[in-house]
């Protein structure tokens, strides 16, 4: 996952224009079924309009004595992004209105743009700045607006059930690590995952969009169809880095999503982060939009703005690393084992059965046995009473739902349990 | 409203009579439209039988000395109110058996009554008491019980709608500030503000009654009409005074009445004691009975019983301030404002709205701008459902209900929000 | 109560054979119609198989001097329980593998059992056990398997309604006293105490089983026939000793077994030990089983497993007393006498009554006046709504439901309440 971030990293993204496109093509290379959809700059999708594309091919400053001081291709954040073009020559004090450097950060780039208002900008570091000298800058930026498209990258990985589990994740974002590639990364590596794993129930769909207007677009062209379908679902992003885990809850707050990963991180990294949906920031905020109401929460490592590198070009390749990124794809898959897992079960016999005939108990009664064992799995059969999910069971009995999965195929196995709807129970 | 209490001060109220009626008179100079009610004496209402009017004119007690010790004229909390005639001259000891007086508060005349067990008695000071020299006592009490009226009144004030807010206070309480005429005062100082709020929504019904028996008799004449289209009301009491704000809940403790209250009082005065039903002691005792089932809530400064100058002389007007007074007005107006302003509404377009094209959200994304507005504001969207009304959402994204209600106006006229019936929401 | 344990406590019972039906007759000489039921060796009730009777008439250890260090006949728990039989000379290593004791209790006997897989064994004090010198010992035990029948009582006392309370305690522990006699002596007494209480409204169904297998056949036999006449009931062990109250929560956690002995204990014992399902290990694991969801909770002194003596000889008269017993049958009697009392009132007049012309009401209203019984009152008044039942209103209005009983009873009497069911009310 590192080196395809690696690889990612230079391209320069915005909310359109080549930058999505070889990063959706990259990303092909891996996952060939990868389909790129494509929407019309202008099309009003819901209560937006697609933006044009942004093409830039050239942005640089020249101090006054000719050496070119800021480039875009040393580092794509040196221009504000989405920027207009401009070919000028001005006094610093000019120049000063459409510089972006964060003061308190004097080593850090900041990552600005301006989608929805025409601006030229660049931006550059506090220590920079705080060089340039009084004299007349050469400023070019050479980049254009254009009717285009808007694409985005969905992915359909069939199960047994037409249900589904959706993943997002976003392609928008220039050269930013956590903020940007871990997502990309991690949702590849657990395409892969997901695709050997056999006897999956669900199926699920991945998509990689530009953030919001990108969100928005997919929505206006699938939520018809895929509205009721979805079970469960994640926005992963900032999901690379080693500092902690993090859960923000879906707007609904108490989804199988929210459910899975809460109960799954309880017991994965008991000192995780959650957020409530006041939080949010990414695409779970078109995704759980009122009226949309998709069950989608995000899985991250650190949240976005919760880190000093967010949003500058001190996210970078450091701060993600290849154990981050591991971390965060296996809280994701373990959220999703559970999702896969939970059910209602219902216990075959009245009163309890008889663990001892079936090998599953002591058959001596002494006080001087551990009990542990045992006792979580009468425990677990006792709740089994079609009320209670397995996420439900777990709680209740304040065990790792995980870790009882050996147990359930057993008893599954032995005939004392079976899988029921909800409430529909028949005991003998 | 400070000037009105000093004005209705000196009046001998009672459950029934003349002090009743010349304060109801008192009134109608500002309240015109005040109807004035009357049952006749014996009448039952539900389980009660309306009392005699009570009169008085006279009582008091001449020394072994001949000196006037005591008189009612002096302050009518002297006689014990509701007190029978008596015209004798008596032993210090024998009279002593009808004095009542306060031994911790000894410069307090005590308030005491008998309504329902005939009693003769006056009340003094407890140093008055220990004054008393042994001898022979003339006791006068010049006063007469029958068949009459016991009057309430009634002011309608029509809104847009027949769904109503009953505000109920009482005019029983002979010369008592705070646990008497502050409830009358800011009651018709509330009637001045909304006859002037163009646009309101509920129609409002304002009773002046006798405490307990008042507020039955008004029940049993109006009950059956206005049960089904009161949505919320209060009791006003003991609203004068400056040491602190009261609510006290409801029977059924999460009505509007409740909800908007203690909303208000959250921002208006954090630290205001917030009293559950069990410390109930006014005629919120008749609205919340079992089969009344009216939505009344209590707001007060400082509660009866609460303040040690509680039924006594020395509740008057200093205690109850004109600062007090327009305090207690201001969270009475506030929590009617909430709930005139509280609904479900819903947001009209799927995902996000774009707020840029309306003005409503920056253009330029930075890490250095400040969030705060446009973030109450998504929020505040994110939570307009139709399943959360407006003071659930303040207390869902944790901001004063009644702040919002700019935005809220405003995102109504951009038709980005539309009132609904709860649950009953079909977006786009 | 003693004295009954005293006699029961030699006789040498086990899951099934004369020890249970020597127990059972014992019992029947107070409590003549108790019914024993039989259950034949080899049938599967539910899960389980009935497993063949055990009868024992020899088991000793003669040391290699030939003295008789251990003999069942001086206690009980010397030989393991359901102990297959043995004739045999051994090396002290190889008996070593057939002795049971506790190095941590030196002094106890452990109560060692293996009802499911044959095995042989001995249970001694570990300083017995330390003593023992190398040679070849003499072990004998004679004892038969053989088929015959598991044994239950069972005694059904009517009440007006058909309507019961199971209460079930078991009696198949050898010479134990907390942890198996306390059950059934208080439950003997219990039985006396409410045959002589009339006008009871519920019928109670007692039963006396062998612990698991008793409760799985007599649930085989009549759970059709009880299931929904079942609204409350207790198993009733470890409930001799002085030390602690403690009540085990029903699966469901809020039947009105747990809500009646909950209640009743926060005034009776407000220290006791409150313990959810998950600390279960009774009778109550097979009532509360899914799909039999009887509302049975477990009413105990100190519970198994929680005191030293737990399973060891130590369980005997002197952790077992007269004052501990009588303690705990009065606190079940006082949770049955709530759930007798437990009903939904409803108020029969719309607002307050007025208490004062019955007599309820002190005539003067004077803050010199104590008003909490008539607070306690007119807080229970005003919380029969038909909406909260007894126990409920007691919570709400923090005081003992008993307490209410004279209230209750007397506003009952003076027509101002009506039993009414749930939420099925007309006021007036």
């Amino acid at each position: 996952m590192h080196q395809w971030a690696k690889e990612l990293f230079p391209i320069c993204r915005s909310l359109t224009g080549d930058g999505v496109r070889e990063t959706l093509s990259y990303i092909q290379k891996f996952v060939p079924e990868l389909e790129v959809h494509s929407v019309p700059s202008g099309s009003m999708v819901f209560d937006w309009q697609v933006p044009q594309e942004w093409k830039i091919s050239e942005a640089y400053i020249l101090a006054p004595d000719g050496t070119k001081i800021i480039d875009y291709k040393d580092h794509n954040l040196h221009v504000l992004n989405y920027s207009t073009a401009v070919n000028e020559i001005m006094p610093l004090k000019e120049l000063q209105q459409h510089l972006y450097s964060l003061p308190e950060q004097p080593d850090a780039i900041p990552y600005v743009t301006s989608y929805y208002a025409p601006r030229w900008g660049f931006c550059l570091t506090q220590n920079q700045r705080d060089s340039l000298k009084s004299g007349n800058y050469k400023v070019v930026i050479d980049s254009e607006h254009f009717d285009g498209e808007l694409n985005y990258g969905e992915y359909y990985l069939p199960g047994e059930s037409d249900e589904e589990v959706l993943i997002s994740t976003y392609i928008c974002h220039p050269s930013m690590a956590n903020n940007e590639l871990s997502g990309p990364v991690v949702t590849m590596a657990l395409i892969q995952q997901l695709q050997q794993w056999k006897g999956r129930k669900y199926s699920y769909r991945f998509v990689f969009v530009p953030e919001t207007i990108g969100a928005i677009a997919f929505l206006s062209q699938r939520l018809k169809e895929i509205k009721h379908r979805i079970i469960a679902g994640y926005v992963l992003t900032c999901i690379g880095d080693e500092r902690n885990h993090s859960y923000l809850q879906s707007r609904m707050e108490n989804t199988l999503s929210d459910r899975a990963a809460m109960h799954m991180f309880d017991y994965f990294a008991p000192n995780y982060c959650l957020y409530d949906y006041l939080s949010r920031g990414s695409d779970e905020r078109q995704y759980c939009a009122p009226g949309v109401d998709l069950p989608i929460g995000s899985i991250m490592r650190t949240r976005y703005g919760d880190y000093p590198e967010y949003h500058t070009s001190l996210d970078d390749l450091n701060l993600v690393t290849a154990s981050g990124l591991s971390g965060g794809l296996e809280s994701v898959y373990k959220a999703i084992q559970l999702i896969e897992a939970n059910a209602y079960y219902c216990v075959t016999v009245l009163c309890e059965p008889q663990l001892g005939k079936r090998g599953l108990y002591p058959t001596l009664s002494s006080m001087s046995l551990d009990y542990t064992d045992v006792r979580t799995l009468t425990n677990f059969i006792t709740y089994c009473d079609g009320k209670h999910d397995l996420i439900a069971i777990a709680e209740k009995i304040k065990v790792n739902a995980l870790e009882l999965l050996p147990t359930l195929n057993r008893l599954l196995k032995e005939g004392l349990l079976v899988k029921v709807e909800e409430n529909n129970v028949e005991i003998e």
